[in-house]
């Protein structure tokens, strides 16, 4: 299956969740079953030589394919949450949305310094909430830190938010506005 | 891996999210490479000749083991989530919360009369949010309905709101107050 076949399996839904945004909805793309096999391979083919040895979702949608690349890895899988939501002692790392300042959060002890952390989410927007798991992953100090997209949105405008140095990469490229 | 090795990787949180309750963490449990395998593993063996041809995942922790299960089926994945999540038409159903009516939605289309659905979601406690999914996913007239947890909160005091012959299974009976 191409790149291009995988692309046209996205629902773009214009308007959501405000005016202006046009939505990619991964749910049409999940739903078919060669689909959803052909993100699970080309993640882990991508990331099988890395070492990984945590992968971290962000909440929610980063819930749907990291825990499976977390099996196939033979890493183990950490859940990042908003604020409030994990019920034991955590880590957290506050960052600014559009209308105020907003948490994330990771139980303590979730990461160690042995550990090669992937922080995988569905989409590469502005980056504001990935770049704010970046800081709180860095925190428990682990060896190493990779980060992955389902889809980036390429032509998003992106404040400089990760480092220079950051190992980014994505499965998807995808135009928000076309020609 | 035995039953009580998998349970003894469950962390107990007293009094979350409320006073009284005795909270099932299934973040340490993932946090194991060989629990999150094994997991995975019982799930398929459970399903895998039951001819599943979707996965239906409750929000948000049947997220996790929903499409990793739905992979190795070979079925795909379908996100039922909270009212105005989806971004899509969506078929929903109404049901009584402590404090009043809630929704949940599932996109339009997403299931078939040819389909097979098995319901995932993590925990089994009053079952009232799991019915409300069953109750949803038969609008759609599917060729059969299972429905899976990780966990059976066994003790907990339930409501007889399944039908009597629905197909329901889980993969870990837990004792919220054991003795």
């Amino acid at each position: 299956m191409t790149t291009e076949e995988l692309i046209a399996n996205i629902r773009v839904v214009p308007d959501f969740p405000q005016k202006g945004i046009m939505f990619q909805d991964i749910t049409t793309l999940l739903l078919k079953p060669e689909c959803l096999k052909e993100l699970s391979d080309r993640l882990y083919e991508q990331y099988k030589d890395k070492g990984i040895t945590k992968v971290v979702g962000i909440e929610s949608r980063g819930y749907l394919l990291g825990p499976a690349l977390a099996i196939r890895l033979g890493a183990g899988f950490v859940l990042l949450r908003k604020k409030g939501k994990l019920p034991a002692e955590v880590v957290s790392e506050t960052y600014m949305k559009e209308y105020g300042p907003d948490s994330i959060e990771i139980h303590k002890g979730a990461i160690t310094e042995n550990d090669v952390c992937l922080i995988h989410d569905d989409l590469l927007a502005t980056g504001g909430t990935t770049a704010a798991a970046y800081r709180l992953v860095k925190k428990f100090n682990p060896k190493d830190i990779y980060i992955n997209f389902l889809i980036d949105l390429v032509d998003c405008p992106r404040a400089d938010v990760f480092p220079k140095d950051a190992k980014i990469s994505s499965v998807l490229p995808v135009l928000e506005f076309p020609d």
